[in-house]
């Protein structure tokens, strides 16, 4: 009999926990892993609002695979997933190939939500990928460097940033404070840049305690963001963004960060799910379907009172853990354990040495926010790699 | 009675070097000088290719003006020329106020020539100004990060460099040093990218000497350039370009140095040109009017062969020495002197640790001709602001 085959569909943070966690704890010969991911490394996407704004090196946010995972234990598979068929236990690659396995997990992530709003999908960029960024980082160092050909132009040097959640936020005081030595390296006068967040509901940080929010629009003030709540995006089109009270506003960078959907090859499968989100059981498998698990952001699960966890990276990478001994334990034929999520706490960035969080039940301003901001990471480069890893990759300063 | 006006256009080698040198010879209260200039800053024309390729920063090339003249002694205007009337002896500017003028040095540099081929005006780049070369070096890293978006589509990756003279080929060379570097920043690998160079005339340097010339293919030949010589550009689209023979070369990235000629603002003042140069006397002045002189690229001068001489920075330089000495000359009733280019040698750099370029009757090569360009540009440097500016702006390394 030969070993059972395991097919993990993404390196995010749910799918590589799930992987280094059955490199770790399965014996040998026990199961054969295939890890299938579209790039050979693995990126932190809590973080990408830093190569997005500049302010840090692509290489500071992404892990390769190879110095996180024995590929003599893990079969990695650099390929795009095209979509999965849960009848034939097949999976479809880009490249035309199928890959047969015996359980499946699906962390296939997130994708941009842009609730239907005209022109968005076509002309805002989103935070999504490291490729993504890196595009909107050359995008707006170009829209820059393109001033001088009109310096009645505003459009040029006004960044909008659509949605004021967490990576808006974080995106978007990322970007405050390097504007001085981009407005240096391209001879812009700092007047002539408008940083602008626009946001539909209420207030900044949608459902986040008001003393942290009130602590948030203090320093978006001091940085000089615009910032519009209660507001709207009607439409986006390649010169801007028009508002639902007619307002238009130039601006040749929008970036949309107001909302993710699950990923729509998860929709295609048939497997049920909200808005792109399966809603898995108590060992995280998709209903009706005992050896396929869906971690991380493909996946939904609620609280005691019905509410959803919203997706996080904790979370995920929870659960990828949960994954992976629920798969042995299946293998084992042993028991499996429910998955509980213990979330530790919630903390956003403000720049490089401000922000604002909740650990536990004590709130979180300013510089110590972001010194737990830079442990919890390293807490993660510390699970997944070690100390090389957290010494490579974490960012101390 | 009054002290006579001299208005000085254009803070390139030859207006600036004009304005330092009466700076320096007059007497208090011999003259009034004014100096107008589009910046407030001079740049290194000859340099400009290290920007552009983003090998340099913009602040080695360039020179605040306040660093080299006295601004007690000479009126600085930080204006846009936007003509001159040689009748009523007035320049008009872009902000429609008027200078008076008794004595004008037109120094406004060249333009870049397009010979009429099509396209190349509205989709081609040109290394003519710091604000230009910025926006060569965004644009082709902003096309690098975009290549993920489709690696099958080669135009991202294709830079196309019209016109293999001195600044097409410092400007490949330098950007073909950076591509290893560029390939890491945006995970590109190097045969994905096609660094091209495309010459009309049947080598690549026309009109250099054939050993240099030689020198120069196989450099370019070792660094991956691939040059196409005896090749016209037929069109220019925002897709590409395409070749006298049909060939289409997909490329979002056409740099144009296929040739310059003089400020089209010189030939619409009446001023009798050739390709929009004047012609100047023996003393460097317009023929016809005597208070009126033309230095650097918007002049021309010939030789005993009658052969004009390729518009230089050393010739500009000089010029510029010559129209000072000539005209505190007028002012004092003192005769003139004809001007006598003492032309030292040409040199050109193949990026950083090489070069080729004949000093005197010398041929030099490789590393020696980059270490005497960098002795040339530090004999400027000292020309124009001594000590302090050659440590500052001078590239030791």
């Amino acid at each position: 009999m030969s070993a059972p085959k395991i097919v993990i569909l993404g390196a995010g943070y749910g799918g590589l926990m799930t992987a280094i966690e059955l490199q770790r704890q399965m014996s040998y010969n026990e199961a054969e892993v295939v890890l299938v991911n579209k790039h050979d490394y693995h990126y932190m996407t809590t973080h990408l609002h830093e190569p997005a704004a500049g302010t840090t090196t692509d290489d500071k946010v992404r892990i390769d695979l190879k110095d996180l995972l024995d590929f003599d234990r893990i079969t990695f598979v650099h390929q795009t997933v095209a979509g999965f068929d849960l009848d034939t236990r097949s999976v479809q690659l880009a490249d035309g190939s199928v890959l047969d396995y015996d359980y499946l997990v699906v962390a296939l992530g997130s994708e941009p939500e842009t609730f239907g709003i005209e022109g968005l999908r076509e002309h805002a960029f989103s935070i999504r990928s490291l490729n993504a960024v890196r595009v909107i980082r050359e995008h707006i160092e170009y829209m820059f460097s393109r001033y001088h050909e009109n310096p009645d132009n505003p459009a040029f040097t006004t960044i909008v940033v659509g949605g004021a959640g967490f990576t808006g936020i974080e995106f978007v005081t990322e970007l405050a404070e390097r504007l001085p030595a981009l407005c240096r390296t391209f001879d812009i006068p700092r007047e002539k840049v408008r940083l602008i967040s626009v946001e539909a509901a209420p207030s900044v940080m949608p459902g986040f305690d008001p003393k942290l929010v009130a602590y948030t629009m203090e320093r978006l003030k001091e940085m000089g963001v615009e910032v519009y709540t209660n507001t709207p995006i009607q439409s986006c089109t390649k010169d801007g963004i028009t508002l639902a009270d007619g307002t238009h506003i130039p601006s040749y960078s929008v970036i949309w960060t107001g909302g993710v959907r699950g990923n729509r090859i998860v929709e295609a499968s048939g497997l049920e799910t909200v808005r792109g989100r399966v809603k898995v059981d108590a060992y995280l498998r998709a209903p009706g379907y005992d050896n396929v698990f869906v971690v991380g952001d493909s996946s939904v699960i609620f609280n005691k009172e019905g509410r959803p966890y919203p997706p996080t990276a904790q979370l995920a990478t929870q659960q990828g853990k949960a994954c992976a001994y629920n798969l042995l334990s299946l293998i084992r034929n042993q028991p499996m354990k429910p998955f509980e999520p213990h979330l530790l706490g919630t903390l956003a960035s403000l720049g490089r040495w401000e922000g604002i969080g909740i650990v536990g039940k004590m709130k979180l301003y300013g510089f110590w926010a972001s010194v737990m901001k830079r442990l919890s990471d390293m807490r993660y480069l510390w699970q997944i790699g070690g100390v090389s890893i957290v010494l490579r990759k974490g960012r101390f300063l």
